[in-house]
């Protein structure tokens, strides 16, 4: 007896945020494994027989093994449930959907992968800023600004962060920001390039911050809240 | 007597892809402006009494100036109306979304805008396949492929474009593609890099296609639909 997966975005946790698909999908779930960004009224839409599990990973916070995780969504599909593996924001961005695919593969799950609202999306929005320009920002582009062992990953290809004609986001990017920035300045960004700090994007104590790379990476090296946040970058991060 | 505009995402067409606020600012909009894209099911959710004005852009089709579509905005707006302005997939996203924001500031109208999914995610979420990977693919960026007048646009950062380290999406890609790709193999991008090319994304008509950025260059210098369509390019296109 073999379950359904259902890989579902809850956007970045405002529950307005959520698309229809998702809501039927929690409906219908008879477990959901949940991040910690993905919960609270989002989890209101369960049925009340569902098995909730939280499964969170946060910055900062020790969490499960990634292998842990996947094994779990394996054995829960194995009752022959149909599980919704909520992940925040958009599935397909920096959610490590590859390795929770590959699990459910091997192990013969069927599944699908339903798209949502991904926090640079909504960072933007709540900022009224768009993230491409006519004529000039033509490219935007999302990065994360850590990699396992949540130091700046080593193998960035910064002539791609610091063309001026592309507006940036980036993912997990607190700790490691001055470090980058001070990289991009030396690869010709400009230090007063706009850029903007978002936390708890579309939550009730959501904060946008306008500043520009150099006052920002001087900040972030002096104290960082452990609020989620993104920071988009590029000369659109002033407008409009 | 001002009103009052929502810019609403209305994702890639799939009418379940909305967002819960998305259909709320339909159901209580008095007038909607909504391009061809995000038309058809989506609108079911607009009040009888609504009125319903497309001001469709479409890729080979004549279509309504921009600054026509921001002057009727703006009109809509001054009869006091609430104002639903539908964009395709994600507003903030090569949706000319600033020059309208830039018409309703200079007018003193108030609006907010709604994130939404964009047809990159919906795309990739179709194919099973993320944007990202750790360790690799940290990197995600969405381009157009073309200009202001349908070509290829002159100051493209093609560096970035050939990097194998990033996964790319480019949109509005079709006419353009075989010369953008042999650009990009001349910066060293490989001829057999894995391509995926998207029509149709998340419609009942929805079509994928696994190649390689050669044979789908080629086979595009040969014939070219006219539907909508994504191309997305990277080692994770053949995933998982």
């Amino acid at each position: 007896m073999s379950g359904f997966v259902s890989f579902v975005s809850s956007g970045p946790g405002d529950p307005e945020l959520l698309t229809l698909k998702a809501v039927d999908r929690l409906k219908k779930a008879g477990a959901i494994l949940f991040d910690d960004l993905s919960s609270g009224p989002i989890l209101e839409h369960a049925s009340p027989d569902a098995d909730l599990v939280g499964v969170g990973k946060r910055a900062g916070r020790p969490s499960p093994k990634q292998d842990h995780v996947s094994r779990l969504l394996v054995e829960y599909a194995q009752t022959g449930a149909h599980v919704v593996r909520l992940k925040s924001g958009d599935a397909g961005i920096f959610g490590r959907l590859e390795e929770e695919i590959t699990a459910l593969t091997e192990a013969g799950i069927k599944f699908e992968v339903i798209p949502g609202v991904t926090s640079a999306c909504a960072a933007a929005a709540a900022a009224q800023i768009p993230l491409t320009r006519r004529l000039m920002a033509r490219r935007v582009q999302f990065v994360t600004g850590h990699d396992v062992a949540g130091a700046l990953p080593g193998d960035l290809h910064l002539q791609s962060l610091a063309d001026p004609g592309a507006t940036t986001v980036l993912f997990m990017p607190k700790r490691t920001f001055p470090a980058l920035a001070e990289k991009l300045f030396e690869t010709g960004l400009r230090r007063d390039c706009p850029a903007l700090l978002a936390e708890n994007v579309s939550h009730p104590d959501q904060t946008l911050q306008r500043t520009t790379m150099e006052d920002l990476a001087t900040q972030l090296s002096q104290e960082i809240s452990t609020a989620p946040g993104l920071i988009l970058f590029g000369e659109l991060a002033e407008s409009p």
